[in-house]
């Protein structure tokens, strides 16, 4: 395999698991994370080289629409076709609406649903004219299900997810797999570790979903033949309560 | 009926027809719309007391945080109590991704996403103290299915719904009734007008929604006794296909 | 208002506040339920003609085809045309699914799904000549989401909503509106009464379904105009956990 | 690998397929049909066994629940303790409600909603006590909604599907797999071939669903550790319109 998977979200734990798989199947990956975490970006592109995979960081505000549309397109020019592109930006907050301001609104929306646009915009004009291309989009239980202290966050995955939808619809006839990965449950993260204090019993227990399980998945969707494509896949822990 | 019933996008016909309901209820018809509809607004306004009912026109953007907390401390301090928050604001556009500009895909959301939040959560600060009130959201047909063409307007109206049953998972246990109105179908309005060369014959035949339809089925949202509270009401004209 | 309005599954709670209410229409009620509780059915009859209704009782095994078929010509020929079918047998159980019998799983889908097919099929029947009538289904939160134990109890009503929708789609052309009512929550009922050991407290906080509300919804949809019919109406409690 | 892999539903297309596919996992396939197809089902237990896989038939009617204890237990006693159930039987009509007759429909549900119960609980039963197993349904457009004229067969698909949640939120936290395929388009088969005139063109295209691409993934889904296992999987064509 040759060409681009583009990563957009590419942080310590699913990101990094999915660039390194893509990496693996022969792809160049590019990493994309805001500027002030790209000192962890290049450790996890190094780390990638170190182990004899391709791979290029690449310090991008996703919510900033030039910058977005210069990275397609300095990947296209210096590195090659992107062959697949993975948004994968959470920004799970929780807050009673009363208390929600419309700043964080706003902000949950730009990182989570914006950024997905526009990343799923540049990846479509890169893939249509080759009419070949795979575009996954990270979502959470919250993608499906409003809750009590979710009107951001579940605000930003429902429009994520109808991105997804909307373009797996457009998109598919022009033989683009579009798809919409419903992560349901807690994964063995940093961001996790911090949270939950019996962390190293669940992991244990295969109780947390494993980074390297989920990028397992996505690779498994690019290589699905196009006679039986999947547009929406759910991942959870076998003990979870759903 | 005391109190106001607040219609945020009180346009030619949904909106109007559900204020005048509101108004025919006895409660003060707060209708809301951007300043540069203020003449008509002010028209529907005068339509109602001109049949005996009161209404009020706000000419407010309701994308700005500021303006929307100022009118609704407005609505408090000189008219009543808000008892009803109706968000009715729609902004249907249809473009393939690749054309899809990141100012289209923003406004779209402010307009029927972003307003919504604001709209919901000055009337959950206002009604929370009294533990009372209604809330009911306009969805579309784009509320629950992405479609070709509809990566901004169901990115929009997906995440108003996330907005809805959020709320209403959050505020149910404090006495306020938050609904989802599923609209399923072209509505009699001067915008289906434009569209439809056959209207006539269609509205003879019941196959457009009628706007005053709509507004007795929020009316009666409003009037459910909260023992058995509907969360999502959808509507269609009989001879629909879906 | 003058015709039928043939109530499948007419017990002492909801069947019952559901025949009142379309009696009180003026329509004449025909509370159906099998032939062992016959004697509540005719109480139930006579409390109805006692405030001034018309209502006749017949006891009838709903999952039996010559019955139901014979049940309908019989409405027809002497109390007049059928403009209300609603049905409303429930068959709530929860087992581990290696608990669970053939014969149970084969009679909570008799009862539940296939009573609710012969229900339906012989209400188009009678109503597609006229193009007219109003068909409700009486769905509950197992219709929407399977659950541990549930097997039995989801499968018969996800059958009935799969009817419902079916119905609708083929039926709403001719003017026959079908719906199906979400029930989420517990009902004030005998049968509840026997499970909760406080029920005089929810009722008294209104955190019980009441039958009387849950009817005046299913009349409210027979009134709908046809330019906005509902498909599908959730109804629970304000402060109901869902 | 070791262990049974019964298909229950084992035709010319898909379930052929999947036996052959969990053969060469080196399961032993226990192909299943009724007893009518016995000799087509040798042929195929033939067929596995000339590529050096293992394979047995069994002519049993998947709705007899006596033939279907019967068979699970033959299977574990001579064969080999079942790991994958494979539930493959559809009936798929289409008729007018007031046209369906009641043997229609309760035979369309012994087909595709009981024999699938029967085999879900059969199975239930040897893997509980094992904590161990993968369990698949395979699940239709009509899965998910109604349509004209489906009123039999979406009852049963939908029984189906509430079957596999209520299945998998039961025996997930025994480590048993239960997962639902949601086929969603025209598989590549002997029954597509006689309803479109222009079959070769499609398969040429891709546009028909390979039953081999199917059974890949139905092994996939067997496969996934249990740290991100997946319940519900669609399935179509790049270019189908859904």
């Amino acid at each position: 395999m040759s060409g681009a998977a583009v990563i957009i979200g590419a942080g310590d734990a699913t990101g990094g698991a999915i660039a390194r798989a893509f990496a693996g199947e022969g792809y160049d990956a590019c990493v994309v994370r805001r500027p002030r975490h790209l000192d962890q970006l290049e450790a996890l592109a190094q780390s990638i080289r170190d182990t004899g995979g391709r791979a290029h960081a690449f310090g991008v505000d996703a919510r900033d629409e030039d910058q977005m549309t210069a990275l397609f397109d300095q990947v296209e020019a210096e590195i090659g076709p992107i062959e697949i592109m993975v948004f994968n930006i959470g920004a799970n907050v929780n807050l009673p609406i009363e208390e929600t301001s419309a700043r964080v609104y706003r902000k949950v929306w730009e990182m989570a649903a914006f950024a997905g646009f526009l990343a799923g915009r540049e990846a479509a004009r890169k893939m249509i004219p080759r009419e070949r291309g795979t575009v996954i989009f990270t979502g959470a239980t919250a993608s499906t299900r409003g809750g009590k202290g979710y009107a951001a966050f579940a605000g930003a995955k429902f429009a994520l997810r109808a991105l997804a939808q909307s373009m797996a619809r457009e998109l598919g006839p022009k033989n683009i797999h579009v798809a919409h990965a419903l992560i349901d449950g807690a994964i063995d993260s940093p961001f996790i570790r911090e949270l939950l204090p019996d962390v190293d019993a669940l992991r244990a227990q295969d109780r947390l979903l494993d980074p390297e399980a989920i990028a397992a998945a996505y690779v498994s969707l690019h290589h699905q033949p196009r006679t039986a494509w999947t547009h929406e896949l759910d991942l959870r822990p076998w003990a979870e309560t759903w």
